[in-house]
Parts: C-alpha cells; sequence; structure tokens
C-alpha cells in the first residue's frame, strides 16, 4: 500500500522499463474508437436523438411553456422598455457608422430580435447593432459605393447612392447571416476558441479607433470619402485634416458639448453605481433635449448643422440580395459573420456563467445567422449585441427574451409612429452618442504593458492584431492576426528549451545541471531534456540541440571509424599489422599518406554500421589505435532521452529522430527513452519506428529507472566476476541508497528487503521514543 | 551516492514540494539573457566578426584557393560537360512550361550558374531551371499576358504576345531575386523548416500533375487559352478535351514515342545503376535523333508540327523590369522565391549531408536572389536546381562548383553558336523530355496510404496540400497548405488526452487508471494529467474535461453552500435553528419554500469564499444539514493536476486557470500540482498567479510527492492524537513502503533510517548469502 512515512518518500520496486512493466502489470485490452466510430456515432440517428436534435433547434419550446408569469413578467417589461429606448438611440447612430440613413439602424434593432426570441440560448443579451460591426458593414459600404463618386452631388444624385449603400449593407447582411447558418449547422461553434482575450482585447480597441476616426466627418461636418484600402484610416485624417477650415463650428460645439456631458455621467453613473437604483439614462436625456433645442432654436437652417431628418416610414418591401454585390463581398461576410457572433458569444458566456444557465455556440450561430438573413432581407444591417445595451436589459432586471420581445416592440414603435420626433436631431450628437460608448475600449491600451510584463507572446499577439486591424482594415486585421496568433503557438514550441540533466540530491531527481551546485552526473551518461513536442518546425533544432549536448556528431565519428577500419584491412593485407593477443601490432614505419580520395558510390558504405566481423580481433575504439589511424574520442556510453514534455511526436520529426538514434547506435552508443506518454510506445510501434538498432526496450518508465539500468549493465560490464561479496547501505541527507555492485536475482534482493523490514520493526520505535 | 541494487529502484528522500526542494538544494543564480540582451550581441561589431561575415558573404574566397587542381579538375571538366548538355535541353523544355520561346531557358541555365560560383555555399548543386519553378513563373505569365488575346494571332500579334510574356517572366524572376536577397540579408533562411515533408511532397506531386496537363497542349499541338484562376487546371482540361479531334497525329506519334524511350531507358538506368559505367544520356540521343529526322524529312511543312525555330541568337541588352508589372505580381513573386529556396535548399542538404560540408541557408538565399536579379535583368526566368540535373553533376563526379560554371560555359556555346542546330527540333519532343523527369514525382502518390497508417495528421496535410496546390494553383495552394499545416500544430495540442491517473503497482508508478486491474486510488483525490501546452484554444477544454473528470462543477458547489449558509443565518434569526454542542437542531417543522429569487447585485456575493466567521458554528457540509438544505455531496478532498507535459501555458490559460483552481479552493478542496517543469513556478510569480487561496505551496516535484503529502495530511486531521505508537514495514511485490500514521519531525525519521541502515548492513549478506 502506498502510505505514508512521516514526511518522507520511500520506494523500493524493480528497475522498470517500459516492457517489464506491461509484463509486470496487465494492460487492459480497452477498445478504442477509431474515426470511422466516431463517425458512425455521430450521424446514428434514433427518436430521442431527434426529438432532442429539434428541441435544441427551438430553445423557445424549453422556455417559454417554463415562464414564471407572475414573478417575472414585471421586471422583463420594465427591462424590455429601457433597452428598447437605447436600441433605438443606438440603431439610429450606428447607422451612420454604416454610412445609410440613421433609419435603417432601427431596422437592424427590430428584426433580429424576433428571430433570437425563437432561436436563441442566451436569456440576457440584447440583440441589435454592435458599433464593430457596423463599422465592418461600413467598411464594404464605402468600398462598393465610394463617396467620390458623390463628389459633385445634387440631392438626387445622393438619394440614389444612398439607396445603393443600403442595397449593399443588406446584401453583405444577408451574406453574412447565410454563412452563420451554415456554420451552426456545420456545428463550426468552436471557432470562437481562436480568438483568444488578448486579440480581441486588441481587435475591439482597433475597432475603436476606427469608430472615432469615422465619426470625425459627423462631428466636424466634413465631406470626407471613405477609404477601404489597407493603410485608409492615413488617408481619411489627411482629408479631414486637409479641409478643417471648413469645419462647421456648430457642430464641433454641440458634439464637444454633448461629449463632455456623457462622459461625466458615465464616469458618476460607474463611480455611484452602489448608491443609484437605476445608471442615468444620459443617452436618452440627452437626445430629448437636444431634438428640443434644435427644433426649436431651428440649428438646421441658422447654422446649417445636418440633421438626422424625416426618418422612413413603416417598413420596406424585403427585397432579394443583388447577386453582383453578393460576389464582391464575400471576404467581408465572412469576417462580419465570425465577429459578430464572436462578440455576441463572448457576451452571452458571461451572463451563461454568472446566472448558470447552459448556452449552445452552434444554436447561437443559426439564431444569429437567421436573424441576419431576415434583417438583410428587410434592409438592415449585420447584429449582434452591444456590451452596453446588453447591459441596460440585464441591470434592469431582464429574466428572459421577454424582454427582448418587448424592446423590439419599442422599436416598432418609432418605426411605424414617432420616428417623426426625433427629425431635427443633429448627426453630430448621434456621432458622440456612439464616441461615448467607446472609453471602455480604448482603455484597454493599458492592458499592452501588463501583457509585456507577463507574458511577451500575449503581448506582441495584442499589438500585432492592434496595428493589422488598424492600418489594413477590420477583415484583413483579423485574418492576419489570426494566423499570426496560430503561428505564435507553433513557435512557442518550436524553440523548446533543451537541457542537460543531473541527479540533484542523489536521489531520484534530475533538473537542469547548470542550476544547482549539488549535482551527480553519472560518468559516461547524457540525459537530455527536450520541452515541447516535437515535430517538422522543430525536428532539426532538436537534432542540432542533442548533437551540441553530446559534443559531437555521430554520423561523424561513424564514418571515421569506418575509413580507419578500412586503413586496418589494408594494414593487415599489406601485413604491415600483425595479431597478437595483445592486440594489434604495427609492424612497419608508418608514413603518412593523405586520406584517400573516396569514390561517390563508395561513400554510403562509410555510413553503415561498423563491420568487424571479417576481422582477426575487435578493435576498441576507446583504446590506443595503430599509428596513422586516429579516431574522434567518444567519452559517453549512454544517452538519456527525456520525453516527459513531448506531448507530439510528428511523422517528419519520427523520420528524423530515428535516423538520429541510428548513427548514435552504431558508435556503440546507448540510446534510451525515458518518461514518455501512454500511447508513446504504441505509436512508434505502428510506425516502424523499431527494427534491428532501435528496439523498444530503449523505453524505461522514469529518468531514474534508464540510469540504475545503465549503471547496472555498467557494473557487471566492468566487473563480471564480482559477485555478492559487497553490500553497502549508505544514508545520506536523510535517504537511503542501497548499492551493491552485482548481479542479483529478483527473489534475492527481494528476500533482502524482508529481512531488513522485518529487522526495522523491532528497532525504529525504539528508536523513534529516543527522539521523541 | 545513486548507485544500482541488483535490478532495484530504492529511493528514501523527503517528501519534496517544489519550495521544500529549493531550500534544501540551493539554486545557482544564473543571468539569462533577455530579450535586449540577445539585440545587443547580435548587432554588436568586431574586427573578426566583420571579417567573418565577409568571408560567409563571398564563399568563394575561402573554397577556390583551397581547391586541389590535380585531384580534382578532371571529374570536373567531365561532370560540367555532362551537366551542361543536360542544361541546355531542360531549359529548352522548361522555356515550354513558362510560355515564352524555348531560348530564353539557355538565359535562365546561364545566369544563375555565374552568380552561384561566388555566392553559394553548396558544391554539388547544378543551378538553373525547375520545372515547378517554372510553371509557377508561366502560371503568372499567363494571367497577365493571356492567351485568347492572341485567339486571332497573326504571327506578327504572337511575336509581340512573346516578346510582353518575356517581359513578365523576367520582372516576375527579378522581383522573386529581390524577395530572396531581403529574406537572406534579414536571416529568415529558417523559413523552410515550415515546409514539412509531407508538404513538399504533396505540393510536388500537385506541380507535376500541373506540369502534365500543360504539357498536353504542346504534346497534342493544340492552342489551349492559360487559366490562373483556382480551379485553372478544370478550365484547361475541358479546353484540351473540347478540341481533341483538331490533335495533330504527327506531334502525338512522336510524344508517344519518345515518352516510351525515355520512360524504357531510365528504368534500365535504375536497375542497372551498379552495372552500367554511367546513365545513358537517353536524353541527348533522342534530342539529336529527333533533330536529325526532323531536319531530313522535313516534319514542319509536311505534317505541319511545331518545331522550336530559330532560337535567339546571342544575348539580349538586359532591361529594367516593368514597374506596371511589378505591382501585379507581388504575391506571385513571393511564393515563387520561397518555393525556388525550398526547393534548392533541401537538395543542397542532401548533399552536405553526403560529404559533410556546411551550408548556409541564408547565403543560399542571398546566392538565388543575386541569381535571379541577374536572371530576370537578361530576360531568364527564376531558377532553383533540378533534383535530376544536380544528380548528373553530382554521380558524373563534379566536387564543387568549378563543374557548374563549365555547365555554364556549355549553354554559352549553344547560346552564342550551335544554337541553330536545334532548330528542326519538335516542340512535343521537348514536352515529352519534360514529361519524363514527373514519374519519380508522380510516385509520391504511395505516400497517402503509408501516411494514413502511420499519421493521419500528416496524410491530411498531403492530401490538403496536394488538392489546394492543384485545383486553386501552385501559389494560393502553397498559402494555404502551410497555414493549414500551422492549424494542425494547433489542432494537435487542442485536444490533449485528458485522462484519470491511479498508482499501478503500489509504488511511485502513476498511470492511466482505465488501463489497469492494479490500481489504487487514494480515497479523495483524483489526479489529473494533461498531456499538452495548455493555451487560449484549449483552456476551456481543459476546464470542462477536469470538471467531467471531478464529477461536480466547483462554482455550482460554492453557490449552493453560499445559498445554504444565507439560509441558515436567517433560520438562526428566526429562531428556527439552534446552537447545541452536537451542531446545529432545527427547531420548527420545514415547510418547503421556493428558492428566493437572487437580485442581480447579489449574485456576486454567492461567487466568494464561504464566510462562516459570524456563524457560531463551523458547518461540515459533509455532515447532516438542517432539513431543507441541500448542498451537492462532494466526495473529493484533493486534486493534484499532472503537469509534466505542460511545455508552455499563456497568459489567457493562465487567467482561467487561476479562476478554476480558486473556484475549487473556495470549496475547499486541495489543489497540487506536481512535474511542473523547471522555471514554472518563476513565470506563475512574475505574472501574479498567486494570491492568498493559491499559494505555490501547491507544487510539488511529483505525484508521488503529492499523494504523499495529502495522505500524511488526512492521517494527521483524522488521528490528531495518535502520536509515533505504530510503525509498519509492509514489503510488497519486491518494493518497501513505510507506513506510520503520524506526525514526525524530521530528525526523527532521519535517525530511524540510519538504524535501520547499520542493522541492515549487518543482515543483508546473511539474508543474501542464504540464498546464494
Amino acid at each position: 500500500m502506498v502510505e505514508p512515512v512521516g514526511n518522507h518518500y520511500v520506494v523500493a520496486r524493480p528497475v522498470y522499463s517500459e516492457n517489464l512493466f506491461n509484463e509486470e502489470h496487465e494492460k487492459l485490452h480497452r477498445h478504442h474508437k477509431t474515426f470511422w466510430d466516431h463517425l458512425k456515432q455521430y450521424f446514428c440517428c434514433s427518436p430521442q436523438k431527434v426529438k432532442k436534435i429539434a428541441l435544441g433547434l427551438f430553445p423557445i419550446i424549453s422556455w417559454l411553456p417554463a415562464y414564471r408569469f407572475k414573478e417575472w413578467i414585471l421586471s422583463d417589461i420594465v427591462s424590455g422598455l429601457n433597452t428598447g429606448l437605447v436600441a433605438v438611440l443606438q440603431g439610429l447612430a450606428f447607422a451612420l457608422l454604416v454610412n445609410v440613413p440613421p433609419g435603417y439602424g432601427l431596422y437592424a434593432a427590430f428584426f433580429p430580435n424576433l428571430v433570437y426570441f425563437i432561436f436563441g440560448t442566451s436569456r440576457h443579451i440584447s440583440v441589435g447593432p454592435f458599433p464593430v460591426l457596423s463599422l465592418m458593414v461600413g467598411a464594404t459600404v464605402v468600398r462598393l459605393v465610394p463617396d467620390d463618386i458623390a463628389g459633385n452631388g445634387t440631392s438626387m444624385n445622393i438619394s440614389a447612392i444612398n439607396e445603393e449603400r443600403v442595397m449593399v449593407a443588406a446584401t453583405v447582411t444577408f451574406l453574412s447571416g447565410v454563412f452563420q447558418l451554415l456554420l451552426g449547422i456545420l456545428q463550426f461553434g468552436f471557432i470562437v476558441i481562436y480568438l483568444s482575450q488578448s486579440l480581441i482585447s486588441g481587435f475591439t480597441t482597433a475597432a475603436a479607433v476606427h469608430v472615432l476616426v469615422s465619426q470625425l466627418k459627423f462631428m466636424l461636418q466634413l465631406s470626407v470619402p471613405g477609404f477601404n484600402t489597407p493603410f485608409g484610416i492615413i488617408y481619411t485624417l489627411e482629408s479631414v485634416f486637409s479641409q478643417i477650415s471648413d469645419t462647421n463650428i456648430a457642430d464641433l460645439v454641440t458634439s464637444l458639448i454633448v461629449l463632455l456631458i456623457v462622459f461625466v455621467v458615465k464616469e458618476m453613473n460607474d463611480r455611484y453605481k452602489a448608491k443609484l437604483p437605476a445608471p442615468i439614462p444620459i443617452e436618452l436625456l440627452v437626445t430629448v433635449l437636444a431634438a428640443l433645442i434644435s427644433y426649436y432654436v431651428n440649428l438646421e437652417e441658422k447654422y446649417n448643422v445636418a440633421v438626422i431628418g424625416q426618418l422612413e416610414e413603416g417598413f420596406q418591401v424585403p427585397v432579394a440580395p443583388d447577386a453582383g454585390i453578393l460576389q464582391k463581398c464575400v471576404g467581408d461576410s465572412i469576417s462580419i459573420a465570425i465577429v459578430g457572433f464572436a462578440v455576441a458569444f463572448s457576451v452571452a458566456k458571461v451572463y451563461s456563467i454568472k446566472y448558470d444557465y447552459p448556452i449552445d455556440g452552434n444554436q447561437e450561430l443559426i439564431a444569429f445567422g437567421l436573424g441576419n438573413i431576415l434583417g438583410g432581407s428587410f434592409k438592415g444591417f449585420a447584429s449582434s449585441t452591444a456590451l452596453s445595451r446588453s447591459g441596460v436589459q440585464e441591470s434592469t432586471g431582464g429574466k428572459t427574451q421577454i424582454a427582448g420581445i418587448i424592446s423590439a416592440g419599442i422599436v416598432l414603435i418609432v418605426i411605424v409612429a414617432i420616428g417623426f420626433l426625433l427629425a431635427p436631431l443633429q448627426k453630430s450628437v448621434l456621432a458622440s452618442l456612439a464616441l461615448g460608448n467607446l472609453k471602455g475600449m480604448l482603455m484597454q491600451f493599458k492592458e499592452v504593458g501588463i501583457l509585456w510584463r507577463k507574458d511577451k507572446y500575449d503581448c506582441v499577439i495584442w499589438v500585432t492584431t492592434f496595428l493589422a486591424a488598424v492600418f489594413l482594415g477590420l477583415d484583413i486585421g483579423l485574418a492576419t492576426a489570426v494566423a499570426f496568433q496560430l503561428l505564435t503557438v507553433v513557435i512557442r514550441s518550436q524553440f523548446p528549451s533543451c537541457t542537460i540533466l543531473a541527479n540533484v540530491g542523489r536521489s531520484d531527481i534530475y533538473r537542469n545541471r547548470k542550476d544547482y551546485t549539488d549535482i551527480y552526473e553519472p560518468e559516461g551518461v547524457k540525459i537530455f531534456r527536450c520541452s515541447s513536442p516535437i515535430f517538422f518546425a522543430n525536428i532539426e533544432f532538436f537534432r542540432e540541440k542533442l548533437i551540441t549536448a553530446v559534443g559531437f556528431n555521430p554520423l561523424r565519428v561513424l564514418r571515421k571509424r569506418n575509413k580507419a577500419l578500412r586503413k586496418i584491412r589494408k594494414m593487415l593485407k599489406k601485413g604491415e599489422l600483425q595479431v597478437t593477443p595483445k592486440g594489434l601490432i604495427c609492424m612497419a614505419n608508418y608514413i603518412y599518406e593523405s586520406d584517400e580520395e573516396l569514390d561517390n558510390n563508395r561513400i554510403e558504405e562509410l555510413d553503415q554500421p561498423t563491420n568487424m566481423t571479417d576481422l582477426p580481433i575487435q578493435i576498441d575504439w576507446g583504446a590506443e589505435l595503430p599509428p596513422g589511424i586516429t579516431v574522434p574520442w567518444v567519452d559517453i556510453h549512454s544517452i538519456i532521452l527525456d520525453f516527459s514534455s513531448v506531448s507530439f511526436l510528428d511523422f517528419s520529426a519520427m523520420r528524423v529522430l530515428q535516423k538520429t538514434l541510428k548513427e548514435f547506435v552504431r558508435i556503440n552508443i546507448d540510446i534510451y527513452i525515458a518518461g514518455a506518454h501512454e500511447g508513446f510506445l504504441d505509436k512508434l510501434e505502428s510506425c516502424a519506428f523499431f527494427d534491428e538498432e532501435i528496439k523498444p526496450s530503449m523505453l524505461f518508465l522514469t529518468i531514474h529507472d534508464a540510469v540504475l539500468h545503465i549503471l547496472m549493465k555498467k557494473d557487471l560490464a566492468t566487473s563480471p566476476k564480482l559477485k555478492l561479496t559487497e553490500e553497502r547501505w549508505s544514508s545520506n541527507n536523510g535517504a537511503i541508497t542501497i548499492s551493491n555492485g552485482l548481479r542479483s536475482r529478483q527473489g534475492t534482493v527481494r528476500l533482502l528487503f524482508q529481512v531488513a523490514a522485518l529487522q526495522l520493526k523491532e528497532t525504529a520505535p525504539r528508536a523513534a521514543q529516543g527522539n521523541c
């Protein structure tokens, strides 16, 4: 039994090679599912499974009948009203980011909610426009319908352009919905895991910068063409600053005032969170106030400010997406689909953990996909969820998506009835309100310093993502960032720390020999540790490090030995060497001759194992050789490779590893692999790794097992006649190590231990009492 | 000392936590170089370093003065002559792949050789055109100057188009040379490691398929437009088969005869390799014969076959690359630069290993870069090395690049003097000769089956690379394949095998508990092993697996406990519960009430550690609770995480891990991390991983150390009064395990061992002799 001995670690067992261990401890034969089994299971069909899938597809069937009407309806209504008002304002504001008339933002806030009510699995997120996503749609819109055509714009021209832009936004939304739906059906919900926290943080910060820059034109009332090429942000800024003298002062002043108010009140909301019954709805107040002022002062005519103007009343007839546009925005749609889903899912997850209910990534994809398809058909633009709006829905007491559907009702009322009230609102007010939400995202800049101190790679990912997304644009930037991030995983594994280990403290612990003074290295043994998986990208690195660690290139040594053998054969033939019982004796005075030129066919022979069967004597490469014959001095006889961190080994790596090990084996160096994970032996066997030179018996359970095996083997080799004449028990640093330099059958030793144990049984209490 | 005891593994030492081990074994303070140190060292300048760099830049300075003129010059001349003839033929044949007049292939075979002679580090490769690379250049050429413009071609029109095509080929070659030069200067020679064997194999097979398809039009003499869009290969085949009835029978017959002869003779060359003094130069023989027949039979006029025609005589004046074309072929140039280098480097490496001399990847990049810049300026196309031609150069005795420069001389002679002799040669003969070299590449299809059995991932990489390169084109295909390959590395680590371990054989060995019958799991302890690095893409997977393994969600348990506490407080307040020495006693009959609704602010409280300081009694969650209060039953008290395979942990993962561990700690489960690699503790400390709840003392050296620590702690907890009353030594399966259920100071145990050792010293020989 494993039982503690005070604070001591006491173990005595046979030295286990992998083979011996498997012999002594029978392994259960387990059936491991193959790829096909998994596939079959996945596609097998049973009534239960169908029912489960159907229920999963319509989560509303599960939650609506269980709705606790009395308890929940009131808070859902309150939450729905609040969220609805925020949704209206955000819809209008984010429509500016899309570069379409503000009214279309209301459609984006309305339709997806209806779908999510039926298909969504999160109870707390508020579905609708999201600034980053709006900006991404906006970028596509501007690329396909650029401003500069409108440069000489009459009002007629502008409305035509707007119509085209709405069409592009709707089409790209539709297409991204299709992608989301497909991903959901194909169960690709797991893709979000490739967006790490650092990447999302860098990306949203970059998006905030884009929002900031794109809102400048509304705040200053300048006509800035859109640029959606790489480095577009620089062109935009250039364009803004070149016309800065044309700024509309009234808009600028309004923007600054609104920004100031919003920031101050939001700061207060944060600071006095605990004391306030609910956050001050500052956006709503500012909007109402600004609309009233604008209407009564008649800002539009007096100061020539840009106002929202007449909203589209009611709904537009649904349209089929334009095939021509579809082709041009495939790439954009994919990135919009992924970013939209990733943002919504991460927000939904926060609430699912907080309130402890399950959400399903694939079902969320389906819900957002259908939502965007519907929204796109009705000329809305891509929706996801805004963190701020979901925060409102949850903090004002929303319990289920009933709150969501009520907020959609509010949006509906604005669309069909009271939209005209917003007509006099300045666009610059909306722009400022959109900017007011960016503070949190921009504050993420602080993370760079923290990350640099904690993990250089994560920091580099953040910075790369940010720079790529700012300068290359959000879509190309995202792709670049993801590719870069995958590369960092490879790079992290690619330059593993390869160290030479030594025994520390004379027990079974092996550590980097450079780190400790109290170390013991068995003579002629190198213990080499590679601390990462080994695969195509680092196997050469591994090989080089191993060769550096042992201090010689095995292939070169092998060739020199084979060359020496050829020479010896030649000399024996010529009679220049004579075989005596003491070894080879040189009969002729040796005259230096240059290395013979080898022809190309014979060079391969040098890579074969040294063959001495035709020689009358075995040559000991470590002993003195006949004059004129030299081979490199090899001072080790065994190498132990610690593979405990090698979590996988690919086929390319295996080939090179096999070749390298073979080179060592051919110059009579024993190779041991210690600590390999379970299944490693089977894997190697199935790949035909083993042959006559490389045998499965090289695998040992731990480094210490391998070291003991080597010591015993060497002991036997050096003193074959010694037989049970010496036993030493030495006690060192609280550790018993037993040493006897001989071959003893297992039974002998076992008996020996039993006797020792009996003796101790009597002795120990006395000794212990004496100390207490 | 570590010495073997027969075949036994005997260890006794203190139980080591990471902290205790570091206390007992002083760690040397080593200065680890920072990022900036490396940078400084890299850019520091010394006269030696400058000299070394200069010598490295011109390898010829090192090898030419050491040239053994007498020994080597003859074989170099023989090799040069042979290689030169092959180079001429291949130059002409591969020019067809580029879609330029054959004569330009000679420039590609000439100029880069001059540069490589000075700058190259390999002694055996033959620099010049390479079919895959020619094909890649050809794809660009066809894209920028499509055939269909030439559809209605007069001879005038065709020559204009040819001129333009030559210009495109030269420009893309020039640009790829610039990229190679840049990569070489920036020391990016390591990029080749990202091209794994499976990837290169799949890619070259795909290239062979492209070559095959592209040569059809010459073999059948059809005018097929070039398609360089994704799926271009399908369009090409469609075009070929739609006009198959227009085949020129004379060309088809010639092609088939040539192909047959070449295949048979090459097969014979292979089979009788040992017996033949040199391979039969079948290409040369066929060419001479075909040219003679064509000239005397006058095939061109009689059968309307396409012949090479008049070659450009002499050299063209060098031209500056066309800026307009440059812009359009940046992507192609990058892939040509990388593929060209990768192929040449891998061939060079084979010879460098065979003949044991160093080659330098970065210097090779510089050599090929300069070669392509020069070649492009003189209207050549991209060069690398052809495996077959390098084989000729090496097997006919080439020792140094002197052979290369001689082969360039042969090409020069053909260019300036005897090119007219080749004029009557049929293009279909050249096409067949090019195809004759593909057999080896196409045979690589066999690898798919082998790879599938040995490593599924490598097989998938091969197939993906092949399909991508065939259908998407070589450039996009290569990029896709590399990205996919990086993804596989991530995926391999992404779904680590997470297993629950148990003690096997009652010693210090822990294995998957499902695999063995003879297992021992300490009560209440879970040993969990994750066999891969943990990073953003698998941390959630790790968390889920851990929760599944322990059987409960710690956060949920914590919340239930906190809810139960609230209820108990309420009941105590109401007097429904009374505190007695035996525990809490319920005074009221319990009436069921539904779970109280929690308002949103209070839900966070539930995630805090359970706080019982205000209660008059500590609550034992395992004992019976007052009626109506239930908490989930937790049957474990300790979790050991085996981190020996976790080669790195990124910052995203660390955050989630910290949160997860905290959840366990808050429900009073002890967490231990065992076997973490060196430096792990420092890393965690620098990332502020530890706090009041998660302490560095959780790290133990091995699983067994942690298990012993837990057993001792639990022993103390369950029998606090037991004091040095019992010692047991039990012997089991050849292993000593010592157990005593008590607190004993280290000194006591040490003495105990010393006494035991002394006793054994006397006893052992007797016992051993008795057995011998």
